[in-house]
């Protein structure tokens, strides 16, 4: 990539800001959402591609929420105690030992972890968790599966407060409830509530696929942009499919909720958000 | 406790309220940092007790900034995966993958434990680490001990922001340094700090023990006040000794940094903290 | 009451206090107006008591906003001067002569005094007569009663400057017009409506009987709460009756502007006040 | 005075209006403390201008702070109480009676009925007395005396206060002590101190005198301007006598403490504090 | 009129001011757009007589908009420049050439100049055209016309942010359209829109007659005040007729959009705009 | 410049988004002043891009003042008119008729021109001279030379009154004094000295030279950084000469008057301010 980069000449480069212009008028104060996970969070050049994005994003005068998920090390953790997960209906069930782990890895390491990055690339960032201000509160979802847990409120406070002093929120999803319990919440849920709740301009979910593909594996067929009332028909067509089908239905739902624009991008490609955002090159699968 | 408590009736309910009046004057919108660890963490009862406390401080105006250690949590967990620690001179060497358990347990799991119960006690409470917003800088503090951290920088704006919102901020003391390297930072010595760079009113430190007695043993001996300069001699006289005399190094690096009032409390009393910031019956030994 | 309360030790006080938090919790921020008046005025020890509960509550962040009556001492003066009053249908006729007499006690006397003392107690009080600002707008309520004045009009600006300053407000029952004429107004009435018109959390009137009684002289059969519906009942059952009667009338009055909780309590127990608003054991009637 | 009135045309009106502009431009946003007494508090129709004028300085953005006495008024109402008085060196003896009638005229008659007309005339008043948020600290002057209170300290916060809230405080001179006693406090000297600790732009004090006259009764003498360090020989020479003397040490006093402007004006002269401060032609004397 | 002017003794100016006040609290805090223009503009004296109107009136609170036409200096900077004009119904057609000077004239010369005087007399003012801030926007009255433009959208928020900092907003009316075209604004009715769009408590229009006049010529069959519903039949009438009609219109078109008070007043009056605000003595017509 | 810009793939314009962070985060919330002028502001499409950088830079937090110049405008119009210019000394003499068309070519058109364009594109733009706000205050710099202005003061509070409400201030350097006068200013001279009574983070002069230059005509001899004590050996050396003496002159003294960072650059370059501030490739001659 350094070669490429060599041939952009001062002039491009100053094209390419002011190019950046409507898109920086566009988003300017406004709450953007990025659910984080996949590839993205695991490959290191990837990771620091996005913390770089989010804080030009930060200074430039957006106010991002970065919301994190975590599955690899929290299974890298359980495999390190030795624990032997059961599973109901092909879901595994959260003990208290587990949610002890989940909520470790979450919120004591990852959660820190990108907060440190953002913090030393000169951004103002603060971990906190759906615990902190009462953000994420949870019920049990199914008795059988323990301390999973289902969304029944978010409290956008903290998130506001922190936004309005000027720090970027990045959140884990560890759900709270009056009695002391914690829950382990799905990441793509919460980061669409959370948008919903925040009445967010935008929502950005990264996933490990070029977005919604006509045909199986040929980036080619990208679906630029569906409608929510196409999405049922997708699914009957099997085009939007397996482990896709919740997250299209988390886009679905900020929607709903009055998020102006969800987007599925390549969290595999550096740099992504900030070229969907700020780029008239479009990447991924926007609903609308 | 229920019996005697049975024996109060409403006029000395209201004598009590009254009579804390002029300690509520003292610390009103005055910050005070309590140093929270050892048996008062450990049981139930006890934290609760501390809980509400804080909780009730904070409602009357106090700005109170928890800082919370967590020895034994860390100590099971490394025993959990199995790790067996080095140690050094008797201090026990924090590799990487030590390091990241002291983050998980202290960062992921008591920090949000205990926001969880402050908030439903009626309080607003924040989990922070030393990450979050580059709070507690730190170097290794002996390349021998690996991520064992010395301090050499607090940053109290983010502490001072949740405060101005209202929250409570509980602290793990988890420091950072510019290269995305977290430390384990020893928790009395960051609480002491923590309170001399807010130039808190007040800084009590929760300890196991009566206070410091004159005769070990004999809580009837107890130095309710102690000047820091008759503090070298008492060390000399093995008055202070042992584990006390950090904490005692702290308490007289906390006055020498401009905190007003210095305390170190027996955390097993229920309601310690109560007790010594709001009724006229001091608890522990005060530093001047 | 000294003996008893040696006997209350360090950790039923805490427990006194930690019991009050909900109560906090309750009222914080929130506005209170104490009907002041009775023996509680008269006797120095209960109105030191009652200052003490204001400044008290005042401290933890209630908005205590205090209205007092004052009739012993108008009486006094007045038969100082020797002034014979009139009487019309057994209602005293408010003269010129009394009317400067009842504005120089009530707001020149009473008023000041009080201030004095909760500013001596380490409150921030400021003496206000419904003069000040325009606060309390009145007219003749019977011409043949002279300077004796119906309320036409509260207005509440000056009562939520001063506690947006953090003043407790004192405020003496003197009406005005725009003619420049000031008006005697009962203090009661006064007092319910400006709880009214604030729309209070909580209005309390101390009057020198335990409540309503439901055998008159039987302490024991105390009514403690009553329905605003149930109140015509009681009246016609003649357990409301005499000077009781228009009391109850203002605090239905308090409940249908908008109050949210309304007491009569007994002015005769020191901190009944305090009694009521911070513990679980409620005194006198509350309407609902 | 009317026909006169009508022959000033609406080109005339105008041209006055135009004059006072530079004298609006001097004031705005300064505080101007005046003390008020003399004939200009007994005549109704001079009160009445006074009142007007501090209404339209007001308006027009002068800090107005209305500090009065109240001698004729406490004079009447001891007498009507037949109270005999006591005199030391030709001061009068302030007994606990005395006291409290002092207070309640000044603070409960003549401070409320000042408020009254000023908030009828379109003003908007508060009426304070040095009990009020502490503002005049007293100790006694001469045991002898009783109650006769010396200043020991001025607390301008309520002032402030109400001033940045918008409105005009009305101060009687009652001092307060730590011990809930009240003091009588000399309105000339009251006055001139609160001008001091305000720092105030200017202070004007009514008399019932031209100002000071180099021939007694010749109003053609008057001394418009006086240097500060001329005031001793002007005493000795005796033009400075009798009661003009301690008022004459009050302005000089307001100047020691840094007001910019302190003027003596005859409060007989109908709109004299208008004439003074918004047109060219000055009356009465200037201290500098 | 200085001989007049001297004959006004102190008494009567205080009287002026005195009864200015009920004017002064009417228009404190009001927001009031003078149309400034014809002779008022041109004679030297008179302009300085508005100006210091304006400086009054800005002093005492009042929020004064200038809304400036600038034709004669228009016609004699074209004529300077030899620039023939065509005209198409007896209207100038606004050529790129003409716009440039109409532009020049009024936001460079006039407006500036102005800006200068307000002040120099102690003022502080700002000039602003309608393109500042997109405040005025435009789309061509008739093709025909050229760049005589038509209002097509009001913006406030640069005059209201300018009133907010206290800045008196001297306003040339050039509209400016999405295209970086500017356009020629009739004075009279940017003004009025403007008035209406700021919901003006008044709108006052300069003219050089005074006011409509029942008999043309009889100044002393002036109609001091008309109602909207009346204008119609005085049109009719031809009362109100020629270059009156649209001033005409213009107030009405302010009154339907909620303007308060609306006057045409003789600007040939020196200080006409002082005399119908803050004195009795209206002078000129009123719309209502 | 079309082709060239095709070939920057998404990726490439990320890297110049992601490298501009650092600058970003330099500028953000800082001063920059721009002087404007020369061929940037001749060439139409010189023009578009300055003003898309300004807008551009001012969205992303920085915050920019442009100050114009408008030789070749004000030529032009002074010949439309047959204006023969007297000179001495060289220096064009400004008499009343010049001084006239100065101010409202400066002012009027091209002033307001590029708010429009800035508006246009997306900024908030404001319009000043240095009349608005009493900003540029002169004196006559000789009177052989009519009303060319010394600057005798700089009153920067419109400038920050604007920043601080969001505007881009766009500043003609027209001076005035307390007569009413208007005076050309040096638009050079005015910028810089408005950068250093601003106290800028950076002071930009566009020129029509690629800088500074070693050997006269030979971009490759640039001068890339020049220390302020190297100057006056670079002028005696001839390396600075003739009309760069000035410039540089000007540049000095906003560097003595504390501004951090002083540019000379090439405004015939397009998007030369963006290149300097955003991107590693500094263009131009910089001050230290």
């Amino acid at each position: 990539m350094k070669n490429e980069q060599l041939e952009v000449n001062s002039m491009q480069k100053a094209q390419v800001l002011v190019q950046a212009l409507p898109y920086i008028q566009k988003y300017a104060g406004k709450i953007v959402v990025i659910k984080y996970g996949g590839n993205a969070m695991i490959n290191q050049e990837l990771k620091e591609a996005v913390m770089g994005d989010v804080t030009l994003l930060s200074l430039i005068g957006v106010k991002v929420v970065l919301v994190h998920g975590g599955g690899p090390e929290i299974t890298a953790m359980l495999k390190k105690i030795g624990k032997q997960s059961e599973f109901v209906n092909g879901l595994r069930v959260t003990d208290k030992e587990t949610m002890d782990i989940v909520q470790m890895v979450l919120a004591g390491k990852i959660n820190k972890d990108l907060v440190n990055m953002l913090n030393n690339l000169g951004g103002k960032a603060v971990g906190l968790s759906g615990v902190d201000g009462h953000m994420i509160k949870a019920i049990p979802q199914d008795t059988a599966l323990g301390y999973v847990g289902k969304i029944n409120g978010i409290n956008t406070d903290i998130i506001l407060d922190m936004l309005e002093k000027g720090y970027v929120p990045v959140i884990s999803t560890v759900g709270c409830d009056t009695e002391n319990q914690t829950y382990n919440i799905n990441a793509d849920t919460a980061a669409a509530r959370i948008a919903g709740a925040l009445k967010a301009e935008s929502f950005i979910a990264m996933t490990d696929t070029p977005g919604i593909l006509r045909k199986k594996d040929d980036p080619e067929t990208l679906i630029s942009s569906i409608n929510v009332s196409e999405a049922p028909q997708l699914i009957r067509e099997e085009i939007i499919s397996g482990g896709m089908i919740p997250k299209v239905e988390c886009c679905i739902e900020a929607i709903r909720q009055g998020v102006n624009r969800v987007f599925i991008i390549d969290g595999r490609v550096p740099h992504a958000v900030l070229v969907e955002l700020l780029t008239d090159e479009g990447i991924g699968t926007m609903f609308k």
